[in-house]
């Protein structure tokens, strides 16, 4: 494999166009963290001045009568094309976290006789954390099954998991780490067979491949518009809820965005019919204008061309890994059989911080670390080019080969 | 009262030049709306463009590292200069809701024998349904006593509900539609004589007075940033936790942001220390770093200066809406003793709701309007003029001595 392949396959790549659509000032820079931070689409700068200058700026709060009240649900409803749900059925509004917390308390109420929250330790931390303090908040009545992964890498038993106590089953779809995929309609059968509710956290799958929540009959799922729908730095994220369930359920987080009549300011709450009672208070319009120009690319691109990229793009990275990484000790923590796998690729070698340092600082690579020895690089098929991947390959090489990794040895902060 | 005394007024504002930092496109718009979303700073707009194109465009996800990852705790130091609270009290993240939402969990959870909340009908209503949200997500032990205003426009009483099952107080310290002004040092400290937390909404006060949290010995304050702090629509809002309170305490949305080293992504949670343990998730950086703009304004201008052109401000209009208005039927539904308002006034009749229609449709005046029959003028000291008060109270004359809004008639929303 060398560039000349690398270049063959960008020619014939049918999405090459759409990398010219994202702002690349620099074009040095190989840019592997798009599953952590997305690249910016130039049309995201156009709406943010558009927002500022002429909404927020010139139309003040007539704006909120004109555009910003529609936006959760038109952006949703745009989202629900990319993971298969109806529209109506998608919102978006607050960080993943807190309509993660959200969907958690509304399924534990409405499964009252059951205790049991099961998730796995493949599961993003974050989402841990948070089932860990709503069953402080409810009173330590529930229990939390953490399915342990026999190598990090895979999972371990869920489904004998799923009994007549089991309230809730709630993974990460794709997995943060190691890039593995669970299967959305099997395990959602499962938890269902067992009376339980499930939510899926697609916050490493969306924009990445197709979902089909729908097909799944999956309850509930949350996932996060920075990654591969290329958002904004911390751009609200989005919540889904089957439209049968809706009308049952009501969110903990009662504010008045998710009220009936949010404008009669009546004292006593009502829940919004549908999928608007999942709102809280104000959603942040700047961050949430951005959105939409990310969402447009992947739909004009299709998920199915976009999937079929990441898959060939990844695979080509493995190979690369095979040839040139493998014989220096550099292991894959990400699974071989393309079904499995995201579109992240885990690297791990003992000295994994160094080397992510050393690419950043040195080589103009940006991969993302995930401690303590894991170098993730994310295929944002949208953007990235068959040349960077070889390429990336190519300078973790060099950095290995020359030990340029050696002088570097401070902790440093990265973010998903 | 004539325009030429406005101008008289205007002149002698040292407060003037602040109007030349607010992009203002249409000198004849007399915007009232402040109170609901501030005007937006030329700043803000400069920051919003540089944290797109040389932030998230060009440094990507090191910019997380470089500037994004401080920027709830540097807003909220200079938000806490604003309130009288100390560096590290104050955090700017998720909505008021949320944050309002956050604050009464731990502090229910922090007095385990107390199940009384205390409000009042002032209150606005968003942090009314957070409360009974949360009750039913604690499962129905707390109960929540609402005082009633004897006429909607001065509190009840109060201090008699503070007794030994009081956990909280809460309030808006300025109510949101009469605009009265609770004393927040003496309600403080009634709360605490009976042994129950205090927890403010200063979202209709924060920069338009000076506020003191530490004198009054406050436990826990939000508020919001997108009124008088023109931080932009739906901009994140702020929480402050007194210092000595903060350790002893721990969020029920336990997010990867408040987690005590976020990057380790352990996978049992420990609150970060200090403010930090407020964080839930990612903050949603766009709208976040808008919010600088205003809030250095404020600074600027300073505090005292700020409420003495607001008590001057809203004196004015008083008086014109006595000699103008009252004579039409239209009442004062805000207090006359200027020590007990806000920045705001409070206009009521029964055709309110078309008399606002017809100055923003057809009199280019923006107020807002608040059911069933209040229309309110805020009053934004930055920006707002003398000549702008009279020439409204004009405005609003001529709607009623011809009939204008007779034509109208159809609902409509507004936000504040």
């Amino acid at each position: 494999m060398t560039t000349a392949d690398a270049l063959a396959l960008d020619a014939q790549d049918v999405l090459a166009p759409f990398r010219a659509e994202f702002a690349i000032d620099d074009p040095s820079l190989i840019y592997l963290d798009g599953n952590s931070l997305g690249r910016m689409p130039l049309r995201a700068a156009s709406l943010l001045m558009q927002a500022a200058e002429a909404q927020w700026g010139s139309r003040l709060v007539r704006a909120w009568g004109e555009e910003w009240i529609h936006k959760p649900r038109q952006l949703g409803d745009k989202i629900a094309k990319l993971i298969g749900a109806e529209p109506g059925e998608v919102l978006v509004a607050d960080s993943t976290s807190v309509n993660f917390y959200k969907l958690v308390a509304t399924a534990l109420e409405a499964k009252p006789g059951r205790t049991k929250i099961v998730t796995d330790d493949l599961n993003f931390p974050s989402d841990l954390y948070i089932l860990q303090g709503l069953v402080r908040t409810l009173g330590g009545k529930h229990e939390i099954s953490r399915v342990a992964s026999p190598d990090g890498l895979t999972p371990g038993d869920i489904a004998s998991q799923l009994d007549s106590t089991a309230a809730l089953l709630t993974l990460s779809h794709t997995a943060f780490k190691s890039g593995y995929v669970h299967d959305m309609a099997e395990l959602t059968a499962a938890a269902h067979a067992a009376g339980a509710f499930v939510l899926w956290d697609l916050s490493h799958s969306v924009g990445a491949m197709p979902l089909d929540v729908k097909a799944a009959n999956a309850d509930f799922a949350v996932g996060c518009t920075y990654k591969y729908l290329n958002g904004g730095p911390g751009a609200p994220a989005f919540l889904y809820v089957r439209k049968n369930l809706q009308e049952k359920l009501t969110s903990p987080i009662c504010g008045w965005f998710g009220q009936d009549q949010p404008f009669d300011l009546a004292l006593d709450y009502r829940s919004a019919p549908g999928i608007n009672r999942f709102m809280a208070g104000t959603p942040p319009m700047l961050s949430m204008i951005a959105i939409e120009a990310g969402v447009d690319l992947l739909l004009e691109a299709g998920m199915d061309r976009i999937r079929a990229k990441s898959v060939a793009q990844t695979g080509f990275l493995i190979s690369l890994w095979e040839t040139h990484l493998a014989p220096l000790g550099v292991t894959l923590n990400s699974p071989r059989d393309a079904s499995l796998r995201g579109s992240h690729v885990s690297l791990g070698h003992a000295e994994a911080l160094r080397i992510d340092q050393a690419l950043i600082e040195e080589m103009n690579v940006i991969p993302d670390f995930r401690y303590p020895d894991n170098i993730r690089f994310g295929v944002a098929p949208l953007y990235t080019s068959f040349v960077e991947i070889e390429e990336a390959v190519m300078r973790f090489r060099r950095v290995l080969d020359e030990g340029i990794h050696l002088k570097y040895s401070v902790e440093k902060p990265t973010v998903t």
